[in-house]
C-alpha cells in the first residue's frame, strides 16, 4: 500500500498526521528532558548538598553515611525498577534502537514499561552518582515515545488513541523511531544538528532525504521546547536547578590560536584517545560478558551487583579525596571559593577556609558540573596533575565496571569526563610552551576518547561543537576524531557494534562478508520448506501454524488453477490468522478470493504493533470447518522478491539488505522443479548461521 | 570483486590510495578554491578601483566606460570558453553532479576539459559583475578533480598516473565524486560540516556509513588547506585579497534575542521566501527553456547573449544609483567613510565628501561584500527602504536572465543577495517594534530564500551557521527554513531538480510513482531482445553489437551443454570488445573459457573512464575468424538480478534503484518459454517511457 496512491483527502491526511507525530515526538522527548533534568539536578543537589553542610560541620562519619544511604537508596530504586518492571531498559539503548531500526524487532525494546523504567531509571541511577550519562537513555526514551506515540498508545495499559493508528507498517515506524532517536540525542545535549547526525551516521540503517527533513523538525522542536523552558527556569523557579543541567559548556571566551608544539600535542592526543578507546571497548566487552552471568541468575542478583557498585563508587568519591592537597583559592574570582551552599564549583571539603580541595571539587559534585569544570578556561592550576591523572583512572574503570549493571546508563558521560581529563592533564603539562587554553585540551582530549570508544565523526564532532558554542575549534576537532577513530579500528569495532554482537540481535551489516561470495544462495536454504496450495484445506494451514514459528510461507497455484505449478506469492502469518479468524470457508475447492476481498478492508491486515497481533490462540475453528478450504489468493503478495537459487549469496545478501527485505524467495534455476527452493530470512545471513554450515570455509577469502 | 577479498597486501594498498585520493581531492580542491577567490577578487578588485578613482575625478562617462568595457571583456572571455571548449559547463553544475552521482554516465559531464573551462569561466563570469556565485561552479570543479584523479589522470591529454588506475568500478567512483563535492562546497563556503551534509542532503543518492566519514575527512583538509593560505594572505602579500573573498560574514557581535513580534515577522519571512522560491524557480524554468532555444543555434549565439546579459547588468548597475540620495556618514564609524582606495564598503559615487550612496555601495562591489554590507549589524538606516526594495528587484530579475546563459554560475549568491535585501528591509521596517538586529533579520530572509529555492533544510542550516559563525540563531533558522520549503513544495519542485529534468537527464526518484503499481515488470520491457549462445558465433557477436546500440546481453546455455535452455547471465558490451580483441577463438562449438580466463588479468576488464574504452572500430575481425567460436563463460556475470515479469513494475522499480543496478533481467513466470523476457535499464523506468507506453494510465492512482 503507498499512500500516494490515496486520495487527495486521505493523503492530506497521511501527511498532516505524520507532521503532527513528529511534533508530538519532539514535544514530549523535550518535555522528559528537561524533567530529568530537572529531577536529577534536584535530587543530586540535595544530597550534596546535605553532605556539603554536614562536612562544614566537620561531622565527617555522618557526611559519609549520608552519601552513601542516598546513593544507595537511589540506586536501588533504579536497579529494582530495572530488574522487575522492564530488564531490557538497562544499558545505553542506543544498541537496541540500533538494531530496531536494522529490522530486528526484539521482544520489549520499545514497550511503554521500558520508556516508564527508562525514565525513571534513569533519574535514579544518574542521581545516584554513577558514572553513567544520561545521554544514551535519553536516545532510548525518544525512540520508545516515538513507538508509542505512532502506534497510538498501548493497548496493555489501554491507552489508545484510534486517530493516531495511521501507521502500521514498517517503514512509518521505522521513520518515526529515527526522529524520536535524533530527538534524544537533541533533548540530552541541547545539539539539534548533532542529533539529526548522530540519527543519520549511528542509528539509522536506511535513509531517505525525505527523512533528513523530518528529523531536523523534530529536533528543532525539541530545541524550542528546551529553550523556553531553561527561559522560564531562569529566575530559581526550578529549586536546585538553576542554571546547570541541560549542558551547555562554554569555553567561547577562549580564542583557539594554535602553534606547531599544541598541533603535535592534539596528533598525539588523538592516537591515545585510539588506543585507550579500543583498550575500554575490550574492557567493557569482558565486564559485559560477566556480568551476564550474574543477571541471568535473577533479578535479586542484579539488584545486590548494582548496591555493590553503588557502594564502591561512593566510596571513592568520598574517600579519595582525603589523600589530595588543599590548595589556596585563586584571586580575582568572580565565584564563590570555596564553595558556600549551592553556587560555586570549589568544594572546600575537609580544607580550611580560603582553600579548596580540587579532587572532590571533581568527584563530590554531577557529572555535568564535573565537565563544567574540567573544560573550564582560563585557570590552568585550578587542578593538580596527582588530582587529574587519579580522576582520570577512577573514572575510566568505574566507567568500564559502571556499565552493564541493571540500571539505564549512557556511556557518553562516562567517556567526556575521562577524555577531558587526561586531555586537561596534557594542556597543563604542555601549559609553559603551548599556545592553546587547557580548557580547549580538555575539549580535544574528550573530543578523542569519544572517537576512540564510539567511533562516529560527524556526529560526535558536531555535538561538541554544539556543547561548547565554538565553531572556531572545528578544523581541530576534526583532526583529533579523524586520528582517534583510525587508530582504534586498527584493534576491534565500536562499542555500540560489540554491545549489538554480544546481546546477539541479527544485525545485517551494508555489505556483504567476503566468504559469502563463493556460496550461492542456496546453499544457505534451510529447514523444511512449507508451502500452501493457493487453494488450501484449513486444517493444513491451521496444522503449519501450529508446528512452525515461520513468518511467511509461499503459495503455489496448482495445475487445477494453472497449467504448471508456479510460485502465486507468500503469504504472512498474521495475513492468514486474519484470514481464519473471518472464517470465508468454502465446502469445495473453489476461488472464492474476489468475494473474501469485499469483506475485508486493507486496515485489518495492517501489522499490529508490538504484543498486539492475533495469536492462534485465538482461532478457534471447529473439526468440521477443518475440513473445508479457503481461497489464499486475496492475502496473497503476488511480486515476493526473489533470486534464482545460483545467485551468489554476496549478491542476495546485498540485495536483502538493501531493499529492507524480512523474506527472500528462493527459486529453482531448472524447471521441472517445485517453483520455490526456500525462504531465506534475516537469520540466514548471519555469519553464525552460515559458517555453521560450512565450518571449513576461509572467512577472510 | 570485493576488495575485502584480496589478499592483505591489496587491501593495505587500496585503502591507502582511496585515503590518499581523497586527501589529494582535499587538497587541490582547497588550492583551487583559494585561487578562485583571489582571482575574482584581484580582477574584480581592479575593476572597482579604476572605475572607482574615474568616478572621484568627476569623469563620468569614461568610468561608465571603463566598467562596461571590463564587464564584456571579461563576460566574452569567460562566454567563449564555455561555448567553443566545454558547453557543459555552462549553469551551476550542482544538477550535473546529482545526475551523475545517480547513476547517470552522462558524456562529458566531468571531463578535463570541462574543468578547466569550470575554474576559468568561473572566475571571469564572477568578476565580470555578473550575477552569480561561484559556490556551484566549485562543487563541480570539486567533482571533476575527483574524477580526474579517481580515473588516474586524462588519457586524451597524455597525463596518467598509472597507479592512481586502481578505482575502476562505479562504486569508488561515486564515492570519491561524492568526495569532491562536498569539498567543493567547503571550499566555496568554508563550511566543512555543511559541505558533508550537502553531499549527503543534495548530491548523493546512494550514502553508506564510511562514505560520510571519508567526506568528512576530504572537507576537513579543504578547511585546514583555506585556513593557512589565508593566515598567509593576511599581511597583503595577495594583492587586492585583503581579508574579504572566502566568505564569512560576521554578524556574532549581534546577540539574538527576541520577541513575539520578531517571532511572527519571521513566520511571515519563511512564508514569503517560500513564495518568492517558488515563484523564481517558475522563472527560471521558463527563461532557461528560451535560452535553450537561442543556445542551440550556435556558439555565437550564446556569446552574443552574454554580451548582450552582461551590458543589461553593467547599465543596471551603473545607472540606477544615480537616483539613490546621498546619505551622511554615519558618526563613529571604524570603516573609512567614503570609500578611499580599496578599504571601506560605503562607495561614494557621485555624492559629496562625507556623503554615500547607498545602492552604489550594494551594486558597484562584489557580490560578497554586498553580502557583508547586508548582514552587517548594528547600523539599522544604513540604506533606506527605496535602495533595499530597488535591490531586490534587481537583484531578484538579473539572477533570473543570468542563469542559462553560457557562463558557470552558481545560483547561491543571487539567491542569497536577493534573500538577504527583503531580510533587512523587513528588519528596517520593523526596527521601532523589533528586538532582532536588522543583520540577522537579513540572514533569516537569505535563509527564507534559500530554502524557497533549493528545498534543503540541514546543509542550508548548517551552511549559513558556518558562515555567520552564530551557533545562537539555529532554532530561527531551522523555522525559517521549515516554512519556506514547505510552503514552496505546495507550488513546484526545487530549482536542482528542475534543471535535471528540463535537461532530460534520466534521474531515478528514490520512490516508484504511484501508477507503477498497477503495471507488471514485463509490461514496459521493449525493443527486440538480443541473446547470445553460451558459446557464440564470432560474427553474430559483432553484428550485434554493430546493430545495437545495447550495452548488456543477456547470455543462454543451450543444450549441448545443458538439457534445456537457461539463463547463464549477462555479458556487458565493452567486456565482449576486450574478448574479441583478444581473438580467443575456437574452430568448434566447444568451452574454452578455462584457458581464457588465464590469459586475462581481471584489470583487463575493468570500467574505463569515460571515452577511454575501447570502440567497435579498434576490433578488427576477418573473415575467417567472423565463423569461429567463442566461449562467453568467463566474462559472463553468472548472478544478474532479475525479476519475474509479474512483479509489480514498483517494486522492480525499487529494486533497480536500491541496488543501483543498470541492467535488470526479467525472466517469464511460466516454464516452456526463452529463459529471459527482456532487460530493463534505467530508461525503461522513466516516467516519459512508461506513459508513452500506456498514455491512458491515470498519473495520480
Amino acid at each position: 500500500q503507498d499512500w500516494r496512491s490515496r486520495k487527495k483527502v486521505q493523503i492530506f491526511q497521511y501527511v498532516f498526521l505524520k507532521w503532527l507525530l513528529v511534533l508530538l515526538i519532539g514535544l514530549a522527548t523535550g518535555l522528559v528532558g528537561f524533567f530529568n533534568n530537572l529531577a536529577v539536578e534536584n535530587i543530586a543537589g540535595f544530597k550534596l548538598l546535605l553532605t556539603g553542610n554536614l562536612m562544614l560541620k566537620d561531622r565527617y562519619y555522618l557526611a559519609f553515611a549520608a552519601l552513601v544511604g542516598c546513593n544507595v537508596v537511589l540506586a536501588t530504586c533504579a536497579a529494582v525498577l530495572c530488574a522487575y518492571i522492564a530488564p531490557s531498559a538497562a544499558g545505553s539503548g542506543i544498541p537496541e534502537v540500533k538494531a530496531y531500526l536494522n529490522g530486528v524487532d526484539a521482544h520489549s525494546i520499545l514497550a511503554p514499561s521500558t520508556l516508564f523504567v527508562k525514565i525513571f531509571g534513569s533519574i535514579f541511577g544518574v542521581a545516584a552518582g554513577f558514572v553513567v550519562g544520561k545521554e544514551g537513555p535519553m536516545v532510548h526514551t525518544g525512540a520508545c515515545i516515538a513507538n508509542l506515540l505512532g502506534q497510538g498508545g498501548s493497548k496493555k495499559y489501554h491507552l489508545t488513541w484510534k486517530w493516531l493508528r495511521y501507521f502500521k507498517n514498517d517503514r512509518d515506524r521505522r521513520d518515526l523511531i529515527t526522529c524520536g532517536a535524533a530527538a534524544g540525542v537533541a533533548a540530552a545535549f541541547r545539539a539539534p544538528v548533532g542529533g539529526v547526525l548522530f540519527a543519520l551516521e549511528e542509528a539509522a540503517s536506511w535513509w531517505r532525504s525525505a527523512l533528513l527533513w523530518r528529523t531536523f523538525f523534530t529536533t528543532a522542536v525539541v530545541a524550542v521546547v528546551l529553550k523556553s523552558l531553561i527561559e522560564y527556569c531562569k529566575n530559581e523557579k526550578c529549586g536546585l536547578f538553576g542554571e546547570g543541567g541541560l549542558i551547555m559548556f562554554n569555553i567561547s571566551n577562549a580564542v583557539p590560536s594554535y602553534n606547531t608544539i599544541d598541533l603535535l600535542a592534539i596528533l598525539l592526543l588523538g592516537v591515545i584517545g585510539g588506543i585507550f578507546g579500543s583498550i575500554y571497548n575490550y574492557l567493557v566487552d569482558k565486564v559485559l560478558r560477566t556480568y551476564s552471568i550474574i543477571n541471568e541468575k535473577g533479578p535479586a542478583f542484579r539488584v545486590l551487583l548494582v548496591i555493590i557498585i553503588s557502594i564502591l563508587t561512593s566510596c571513592c568519591a568520598f574517600g579519595v579525596p582525603w589523600f589530595a592537597k588543599c590548595i589556596p583559592c585563586p584571586d580575582h574570582l568572580k565565584e564563590v571559593c570555596p564553595t558556600k551552599g549551592r553556587s560555586g564549583s570549589y568544594k572546600s571539603f575537609q580544607c580550611p577556609d580560603g582553600h579548596y580541595n580540587d579532587l572532590a571539587s571533581l568527584l563530590l559534585t554531577t557529572n555535568d558540573d564535573a565537565i563544567r569544570s574540567l573544560f573550564s578556561p582560563l585557570n590552568t592550576n585550578e587542578f593538580r596533575i596527582a588530582s587529574l591523572v587519579f580522576f582520570f583512572f577512577a573514572m575510566y574503570f568505574l566507567g568500564i565496571i559502571t556499565y552493564g549493571i541493571a540500571i539505564p546508563s549512557g556511556l557518553f558521560i562516562p567517556v567526556i569526563l575521562a577524555g577531558a581529563s587526561y586531555g586537561r592533564l596534557a594542556g597543563r603539562l604542555l601549559s609553559p610552551v603551548a599556545n592553546l587554553d587547557c580548557g580547549l585540551f580538555a575539549l580535544l582530549g574528550a573530543a578523542s576518547f569519544l572517537g576512540g570508544t564510539m567511533r562516529m565523526t560527524v556526529s560526535l564532532c558536531v555535538i561538541l561543537l554544539e556543547l561548547t558554542d565554538n565553531l572556531l575549534m572545528l578544523p581541530l576537532m576534526m583532526l583529533v576524531l579523524l586520528i582517534s577513530k583510525t587508530v582504534a579500528d586498527c584493534f576491534n569495532k565500536g562499542v555500540y557494534d560489540q554491545i549489538v554482537i554480544m546481546k546477539g540481535l541479527p544485525f545485517l551489516e551494508a555489505h556483504a562478508e567476503p566468504y559469502m561470495r563463493h556460496l550461492v544462495a542456496g546453499d544457505v536454504v534451510s529447514g523444511p520448506l512449507i508451502t500452501f496450495s493457493a487453494v488450501e484445506k484449513v486444517g493444513n494451514i491451521v496444522h503449519s501454524l501450529k508446528m512452525t514459528s515461520h513468518n511467511a510461507f509461499p503459495v503455489i497455484d496448482e495445475p487445477p488453477i494453472t497449467d504448471a505449478p508456479e510460485l502465486c506469492g507468500l503469504v504472512l502469518r498474521s495475513h492468514l490468522l486474519v484470514l481464519l479468524k473471518g472464517k470465508m470457508f468454502t465446502k469445495h475447492r473453489c476461488l472464492s478470493g474476489a468475494e473474501t476481498l469485499k469483506r475485508y478492508h486493507a486496515f485489518d491486515f495492517a501489522k499490529a504493533g508490538s504484543g498486539k497481533g492475533l495469536k492462534l490462540e485465538d482461532v478457534d475453528i471447529d473439526i468440521e470447518e477443518m475440513e473445508m478450504y479457503v481461497d489464499l489468493h486475496p492475502i496473497t503478495n503476488t511480486s515476493p522478491y526473489a533470486v534464482v537459487e545460483t545467485m551468489s549469496l554476496a549478491k542476495a545478501a546485498v540485495a536483502f539488505r538493501e531493499l529492507g527485505l524480512r523474506h527472500l524467495c528462493v527459486v529453482p534455476k531448472t524447471p521441472g522443479r517445485p517453483p520455490v527452493v526456500g525462504i531465506l530470512t534475516r537469520h540466514d545471513f548471519m555469519p553464525e548461521h552460515v559458517l555453521g554450515l560450512y565450518p571449513h570455509i576461509d572467512v577472510h577469502k
